[in-house]
C-alpha cells in the first residue's frame, strides 16, 4: 500500500533537540515538507533568518506555536500580554505561516473563576482577530486536555473552543485540533464535524496517550501507535469533516529528547505513514 | 458564624495511615459521624470486625469504595469482575451503607475503543443493579477526571456517568459527584442539576485541585482550600440540586499520609467548615 506522507508536518517541538539548520536539512533529506515553528527556537537562531532558511529549503512553515496566556485579570499584565500576542502574529507573518496557534491561558494566581477566565480569553481575541486578519493570519485556539485547566488552559474541550471562535468571523478565529488533548471526549469527533463545517479547523496536530503520566503531566505526550488514540478513526473522521491540510505530529517526550532528533524524526514519519491504516 | 459539619464524612483513604480502630476513635473525639469505607483496609481487619467497629461506635459509614472496573472483553475476566462486584454489594450491605461507589474501568490492553468499553460497563450494570437492589444497595457511578480515561476509568464526564445510570432505574444506579474530578467542566453544574432532579445523587465526595500533577496522577488531590475548586460555588449548586446526603472528603495525597493520621483529620475537618464560606 502506497502511503500518502504529503501532509505530514514535523512540530519542531518533538525534535527539540535538532538545531533549526538540522532540522530543515533532516526534513530535506526524508522528503518532509511541513515544519511546525515555536516561537523561542525562532527567536534564538534570529526570527529573519529562521524564515530565509526555511524558505529557501522549499519547506512550508504549518503553524507557528504558540500565541495565547490571556487570561490575566491584572490591566498590565493584559496589555502586556496583547502586545506580546501581537507580536507573535507579525512572527508568524514573517514566516510564512497563516496559522498561530494559541495556548489560552489558565487561572491567575488566587482566582477560581473558570467563567470569567475564558469570558478575558473572548475579550483579547476581539482585540487580536482583526490584528491578525490584516496581516494575513488566523488565530487557532487550541484546547488543551482538563488537566491543564488551572494553570495552562482554561479551553478544556473542543466544544468550548468553538463556542468561543464562533464570536468571531471565520476567517479571524478557529481551532487547533490535537487528538492528545480530545481523545477522551465522546463529543470530540462531532464537535470535529461542526468546526469542519464552519471552516474553523485551522490546524490538526497528533500525539498519543501513554501512560502513566509524568511529574507535571507535559512531557509524556506518546509516539504515535504507543497508546490509546485510535487514529484510524481520527483520520476517517477528521477527513469526514472537509480537512485537508497539514497534519503535525507534535510530541513533548523526554524519552524522544533524548534519542538522535534525525532517528526521531524519521521513526515519527513512519509511524505516521502506519498507524492511519493498521 | 456556626458552620453545620453534621454532614461532614471523612473518606478512609484520606487517613489511610490510620489503622480502623484509630481511625473510629479519632472520628468520636472530633465528632465525626460519617465516614466512608475501602474494600481492602475493611477486609484487612476483617469485615465482621469492622461493621461492629463502626456500628457500635454510632458512625455512619457514608459510602463503600469501591466497586467496579467493568470494562473487560474477556469473558473470563468478566464473569471474575461481575462476582467481585457482587462481594462488594454483600460487603456494602454488612458495612450498613447503602452506596457502592464503582469506578468503571479503563480501556483493556491493546483496546482503543472507548464507545465499547463504555458499552459494557453499561451491560455489567444491568447484572449488577439489581442484585444490588435486592440488597438495599445503591450503585453510584463516580466520572473520573479524563486524564484517567485509558487506564482508570473511561466514563470521563458527569453527563457519561448520568447517561449510563438513567439506562437503570433510579432506585438502582446513580452517580458519584467528586469535585476533583468534575471542577473544570462547564456542564457540571447543569448536570449536577439534572442528576438532582432525576434521583440519580448518590454520593458527594470533594477534594480540591493544586498542580504541579504529580508522576502518575493519582496521589496529589489537595487538601481544601489549596487549589483552584470553587467549593462555595459548588456547595450553593449541589444544594440546589435539592441534595441534603453525607458530604465526604476524600484526599489521595502523600504528603497528608507523611503526617500525624488524627491531626490530617482535624486539620480537614476545619478546612471543610470553612472553604464552604470563605
Amino acid at each position: 500500500m502506497t502511503v500518502d506522507v504529503s501532509r505530514f508536518s514535523i512540530n519542531q517541538m518533538t525534535v527539540r533537540q535538532l538545531p533549526l539548520p538540522e532540522l530543515v536539512a533532516a526534513c530535506g533529506e526524508l522528503g518532509v515538507s511541513g515544519v511546525g515553528l515555536w516561537r523561542e527556537p525562532v527567536a534564538a537562531y534570529g526570527l529573519d533568518a529562521a524564515a530565509k532558511l526555511v524558505r529557501e529549503a522549499g519547506l512550508t512553515v504549518t503553524t507557528l506555536c504558540r500565541g495565547g496566556f490571556l487570561t490575566a485579570i491584572d490591566p498590565h499584565a493584559r496589555v502586556r500580554a496583547i502586545d506580546d500576542n501581537r507580536r507573535a502574529v507579525d512572527e508568524a507573518a514573517t514566516l510564512g505561516t497563516g496559522t498561530l496557534v494559541l495556548v489560552s491561558g489558565g487561572l491567575p494566581p488566587g482566582s477560581r473563576d473558570l467563567h470569567g477566565a475564558r469570558e478575558r480569553i473572548a475579550q483579547a481575541l476581539s482585540e487580536l482577530g482583526p490584528y491578525a486578519r490584516e496581516r494575513g493570519v488566523r488565530l487557532a485556539v487550541e484546547p488543551l486536555h482538563p488537566m491543564y485547566a488551572a494553570d495552562r488552559c482554561v479551553v478544556s474541550t473542543l466544544t468550548q473552543a468553538l463556542d468561543l471562535a464562533e464570536r468571531f468571523p471565520a476567517d479571524e478565529v478557529g481551532v487547533c485540533v490535537d487528538t492528545y488533548h480530545l481523545w477522551w471526549d465522546d463529543r470530540a469527533f462531532a464537535e470535529v464535524a461542526r468546526a469542519g463545517a464552519g471552516g474553523r479547523l485551522y490546524a490538526y496536530q497528533l500525539a498519543d496517550w501513554t501512560t502513566p503520566l509524568p511529574q507535571g503531566v507535559l512531557n509524556g505526550r506518546g509516539q504515535l501507535g504507543d497508546g490509546t488514540v485510535d487514529f484510524p478513526e481520527w483520520h476517517a473522521r477528521i477527513t469526514a469533516a472537509g480537512y485537508t491540510g497539514p497534519v503535525e505530529v507534535e510530541l513533548f517526550n523526554d524519552e524522544l529528547w533524548a534519542r538522535d532528533g534525525r532517528e526521531v524524526l524519521a521513526e515519527t514519519l513512519e509511524r505516521f505513514a502506519t498507524v492511519r491504516f493498521p
